[in-house]
């Protein structure tokens, strides 16, 4: 595709994956930014299209080379492991490349939480107050100006936009959040193919993990409510496995402080949520995850039920778009002072 | 399959639909029990296997004749939507035919609450006090001496079967309770083939439904709960499809009155279920729902998460088996005097 | 996406179908033609995201009013079931609105054989030699001056880029030609669900239909092959459903005339297809129908079968796309003089 | 389940496997033989449900003990991969312990060819006349008085009974042959969980394999076909994955000699197959996978296109029930003098 002019050159590190093969995809329809390198250690010296060969371009992957990317790109975006991000993070920081990471290494503001849940000491806390949270709807401002942004989680984006407005406002009580959430298989990533994950175990099959509070996106879920409730919430996380690819739900419940309708609160999400490009406001029924396969969109529906005085809201996304890679371009938009949407306005797949 | 001696007649009202089909094929395999008469009004003169090429037999569906039900059976399985078995319970009854209704009519007992949630004016209301509700785990004493037993909803069998050991230990804050429930696609039955389940739009693909506490599983989850409970309990319940098939998993959260260890829960349920023919608890893990595909199995799982003083159980069954037919099954055998097993030992098909 | 200057307004008819919504989501990307008009008999009034909710577009379904499109487009497509494009192809035309038909009114040359087939009168059989047959690697030139297209079907589009360049260069015996072709759900349509595509059913299943020579794609197959061997060939053409939304796969059979290695036949395909932008022939191995998901790319792989003298050749498509609204805008371009990869330049989805 | 007097006991090498947990669901509702022991290496130590957690009984696997099968079982099955059986058969046979193998190992009469597909040297070539083909249909008597059968393969039990009635009457013309067939997932087995296999890269896709005559499979249904034809018949053979997890459908192709209807060869092959307990024939329309799920049937349905001359049949079964455990069963039953049907009565899931 024909790029416009004065545009940009960005990188995607751990290009082989599923979230960086995303982002490969979506920059190759990008309007003004160009992909200057992939890289993939596993993949070096290969075509992109051995990777994926629904991509139909010349470029090779290549070893991660800081120089190259120093001396060519804008931004790099980091779709690796967590673990790695941190290590070259300050060197192409103090060259002036901006990063988008989608792995959680800057994600968690304190070291130590970071610690805890990842087993890892971080590398370089020095820059965790540099980070910016990369969720636009709640960070736009700080995102626009950032060197440095942590790429929101799939399973915290579904969860934060649904209880962003709720949290805001203070109409529910937060130790009465519920968050189960449903993902496609494809969050599991694209290395993990053990067992569990071989086509016929898992085809035709629903599974919980990480409950009791265990997986890793609960301290992201968390960090983030607690920074909109400005004290500390604590609340319950589970993640399921879905037979299917693409697509993340979130169910999320929680207690109303005072009666409300669905209308009232209906409309209080479409005030919060108003002129949001990508979010979807459903004024009745409930969306299906089909909805956004492929597009960055996030679609909410809401529903109060009067006996127990429990708001439940539910959200969809792609977990690749919206949940990773479109995301990830979405705050890179912010950062290089492009429109928002550049890249990201085509519709969902359907069916 | 050759029969023992001394067994059983029994009829299959509304044979065609998938928990009809479901009876048709476990009825095959049981060692004393025959199927007398299979019912379909719209499949009725075609063989069975005209409704599912699976099975094979040389059984044709007939129209409903009361009369020969009453001559020729022990006992009458009703599989078909509600309204139709409260038209014709009290006849057979009388006659001595004994009943398990898979449909709601005998399943709520105040006749309001069940105009207010089906729509239509309870027919025979005197049966309803009758009717005993066909969970065997937790009233199979009662289901042995009755004549007409209502059997329980796919949903309510994996909530109850889940939540009874904390509510009976009243460990649990009743009105903490959320059940976030995934169903396969088979629970919205055979008739049902609207665009909604058209397999390229259900395909790959969640949604929620009900939400906000508007589906009919939630009265019966609730008196079941409130009958355990002793006094009314009122909670969150809200189904999901999953673009599967088969199985059912539900995740129960529940706030616990005071600190307890997922060891100490995992031992209570042990001793709860201790000799159940059809509870298998997981020591360690959660269940996939593909592990009872087919079996009247109910795998359990548990998990306290300290942080928030919640507990979390996972409870999966086959929508179809422990959800409907293997469970009309396990509540005939009860009524017959039939070893419980009786038809029902047969294992999961895996993958 | 702001188009750029000098663009075309086309009509989508027909546009809540599954063809219809994906040239919708393929023109909304395109960057220098625009919707004028969206016609759905069944949709009028309604916004485009009532049939599709991952469309986020203001525009609304109108009925179909010849008048406006002959103000407003330079091509109208006709996305229906077929018998309605040949109602209105001729007035359409005559104002110079050009056309490209996915219903299959204008793919068969004889008026009889269409009547033999569709069980319907052809209504304009003076347009039939005016049409141009819809598959550009092929028909290039002539599609380049058409007022009318018709658009290849899904099944022949694959078929015949499988067995072109064989029957070009005479290297195979005609009759020995089998063609078993493996298909998605959505290449059943919207409107189509009835019980055989109810997601239980479908689900988990492969099934043929069509069988012996009765599916109507069958003489459009023969046509095309017959033109291009220059006299009548008779031919076997089984299709089968798979339990999955998109994708098409033809595995082609026929013996050689004299023999020949893979290596041969590659290098013969990789000459006859030079410069194509849509066909990917893989030196070695086979694709997967999902390389191409929601990419308008052909996937092509081959092998001789020493034993038997017998070439093998494994062609993949979207049908939605390349087997429909991609193909279409390819069409469409090259009618409108635009670059015939316009809005088609997007990679596939994966996974 | 309770089994009747006189029954005996069997073993199941390599049981961990799909096709061993297949044998192992279905031994455990025979009426009339146990498992005595059940062998993996990889699983040693560990019960039954570790690998198959839908099979609730205390058996534990076990190391592989030649000793103790020789003390305590009438016969062993060896569900491995290729290469095991053939170390351990004649000692086993020699004491006096039938055999059935669904592994490879004693498939093909001449080493040699064994050796060329294979890949390596047989260790026991004497005992390849010994072994009877497993294929009931086809080799009845001399199974009842076998040693040692070599159960049939998957693909070619559905090729082979497709096949078997057109060349016993000569009605078909040899070289003119293909078979295309299409496989679930769990064909490819349990421990092959490569990226392949892995659930997003596999789900939603088809894709051919073995192209160009090259999967084992084909010289076994030839094989099988020279036999019945009385000299050599060389034909094309080609297996496609499915994303589905059970089933597997060949669709046959082969032109006729002279011509015939549908309904003659309808009526020959309900001559053919009359009194088989497994058969199916379907007397209009084609069998979908789904209708054998679980079950040892095979449906067949026939056309005879007029214009091509060409017969297409087309089968389908359970590749892990007729195409492995269940038909070993079968031969089992036949081996020991059991009616051939028991433990297989039970009809398949649906949906």
């Amino acid at each position: 595709m024909a790029k416009h002019q004065g545009h940009h050159k960005v990188a995607v590190i751990g290009g082989a994956g599923y979230a960086g093969g995303e982002l490969l995809r979506l920059l190759a329809q990008h309007p003004c930014v160009e992909l200057g390198m992939a890289v993939s250690e596993s993949h070096s010296g290969k075509k992109l299209a051995e990777a994926f060969p629904g991509l139909r371009t010349p470029i090779v992957f290549e070893r991660f080379d800081a120089a190259r990317i120093i001396g060519e790109c804008s931004l790099a975006f980091f779709a690796q492991e967590s673990g790695f991000a941190m290590e070259h993070a300050e060197q192409l920081l103090a060259a002036g490349v901006k990063i988008v990471d989608l792995s959680a290494d800057f994600r968690l503001r304190d070291p130590a939480v970071f610690q805890q849940w990842y087993k890892i000491e971080h590398r370089c806390p020095g820059l965790l107050e540099r980070a910016v949270y990369g969720l636009p709807e709640l960070h736009r401002d700080r995102i626009s100006t950032a060197q440095l942004v942590a790429n929101h989680g799939c399973y915290p984006t579904a969860s934060v936009l649904a209880l962003a407005p709720l949290l805001e406002t203070r109409m529910i009580i937060p130790d009465s959040i519920v968050i189960d959430a449903k993902s496609g298989v494809s969050g599991a990533g694209r290395a993990k193919h053990t067992l569990d994950y071989h086509f016929p175990e898992m085809n035709e099959s629903v599974r919980a993990y990480g409950v009791g509070g265990t997986h890793r996106h609960t301290p992201e879920i968390e960090q983030q409510a607690s920074e909109i409730w400005e004290s500390s919430i604590t609340l319950s996380f589970t993640p399921h496995l879905m037979p299917m690819t693409r697509g993340l739900l979130a169910t999320v419940y929680a207690k109303l402080v005072s009666p409300r309708t669905t209308a009232e609160l209906i409309a209080l999400y479409a005030a919060r949520y108003n002129g949001e490009p990508f979010i979807v406001l459903h004024d009745e029924g409930f969306p299906a995850t089909k909805v956004c396969c492929g597009a960055n969109h996030c679609h909410i529906g809401i529903a109060v039920d009067d006996r127990t005085q429990r708001v439940t809201v539910v959200s969809v996304i792609d977990n690749l778009v919206k949940g990773a890679a479109g995301q990830a371009i979405q705050n890179m938009n912010l950062m290089l002072g492009l429109p928002e949407t550049s890249g990201l306005e085509h519709g969902a797949l359907w069916p």
